[in-house]
């Protein structure tokens, strides 16, 4: 038996609100509502998706089932605050954020969670829903099965996720995503200057990444701090004299897969 | 006007000599014979390109016009020692590494030079070649036409690299490659001490590569670091207490990434 769709309010229309209003639009579960504080973005979204939009917090319709407060971090408390008093009934209030614990809006409602899509969204990109891991949690048992059900029509990986393990999976997403792009940046910023293109690295850059969807990335760890090739790693550093801040990385991180290799 | 293609000799057959032989085949430049120190990978492929096949360095041809060496960094020099004697002629003779100078072979010939696939193979996944990157040299411009003669016939992305260009590419690999690939390595070894599977991160890994296939890295850049977000990061730096290795390394990059961000 399968409870019938709910009715969503989408509180912001940035980069995760406007993919996720998209999606959610496609499958048949198009937002009632959409909100931004800023009138532009609100009302971008709400044409993008052919539904009433505002940027007027006091204008939003008081009796959805689900409002997916997809706002920044530092928001999130001051949007529920002045969001649960307007509302009637006791619709469930959640979050999309993987570094905010759940618990911000427990002082608003009793009905609260999360909905966590685990991937990095740019205006600019589609986004490849189908794949996209849903982390999804709630205070009650009903409001989790509703989130399972949202989450499954747009998703084909959908987790029971709680505070404290979002909490090191956003840990571990800053390692994947954050730090790896700061690597690349750190690639592309010797190529600059020493005016050879990018584009020699990008292909390297993209295997490396499908290398690890099938594999796990420790078997697939070449290079000379793993071959212990002394020789090749006192040239780099000779090289990144130049670059004091990208030698020091570069020690730490050799010593670091040097000391994973002994441990394994 | 074309020159003839060369006939080629194909000395190693590890994961760049089984690919790139595999890619000359399939491109009308079938090895004419192929070599390893070892039997089963030189009759394997042997068998898989349909061409000779020996582990005899002196059985080695002596009359081919282009010697491909796809050996360990380590056995350039030896390979190259051994084999220049046996041939007739003056035929190029080639590296495939980017972290060797050409320089190593010109004590045995003065047509010398490299052949270097910018990319990372492994064994039993398909290479595109179409998009590798070749970065050719050659202490002799007939030569380095030559190779870009047969560099084009595999990929579309030929450049001419010199030794010095190289290295410093090679340092930028290794931090988008192997750097890179150990901040996977780590993701996963805290989900999995956690008990999270892994394939949560998958997509925004892959997702992470894709965005600067197009885009700058550093404009692509998110996270607690770049938007200083001090709470979160002292949220992640005490929860790492239990893994000093990573938390010495996330505070570094954290550093870095805030001093880039200055910078800019």
């Amino acid at each position: 038996m399968t409870a019938p769709l709910p009715d969503i309010v989408l509180i912001g229309a940035g980069n995760v609100g406007f993919h996720l209003g998209k999606r959610l639009a496609a499958r048949g579960m198009k937002p009632v509502q959409v909100f931004s504080r800023s009138e532009e973005p609100a009302r971008r979204l709400g044409e993008a998706l052919d539904t009433p939009f505002t940027n007027d917090i006091e204008a939003i319709r008081p009796e959805a089932n689900l409002y997916i407060l997809a706002v920044r971090d530092d928001a999130i408390g001051n949007v529920a605050a002045r969001l649960a008093p307007l509302l009637s009934g006791r619709p469930l209030i959640v979050h999309t954020s993987g570094a905010t614990p759940s618990s911000v809006l427990a002082g608003y409602t009793s009905h609260y969670g999360v909905f966590y899509p685990l991937q990095t969204f740019s205006r600019e990109r589609e986004v490849d829903f189908d794949t996209v891991p849903f982390c999804i949690d709630a205070a009650r048992e009903a409001d989790a099965r509703m989130l399972e059900q949202v989450a499954q029509r747009i998703s084909t990986r959908v987790y029971r996720i709680d505070d404290r393990q979002r909490a090191i999976l956003h840990v571990a997403a800053v390692f994947v995503n954050n730090f790896t792009n700061h690597l690349l940046g750190i690639g592309q910023d010797i190529l600059d200057r020493e005016g050879l293109p990018f584009d020699l690295l990008r292909p390297l850059i993209l295997e490396t990444a499908r290398k690890v969807q099938d594999h796990p990335p420790a078997a697939m760890q070449t290079g000379p701090a793993v071959r212990g090739d002394q020789a090749t790693i006192e040239r780099h550093l000779d090289y990144l004299d130049k670059f004091p801040a990208y030698r020091e990385l570069y020690r730490l991180l050799t010593v670091n897969i040097q000391r994973n290799t002994k441990a394994n």
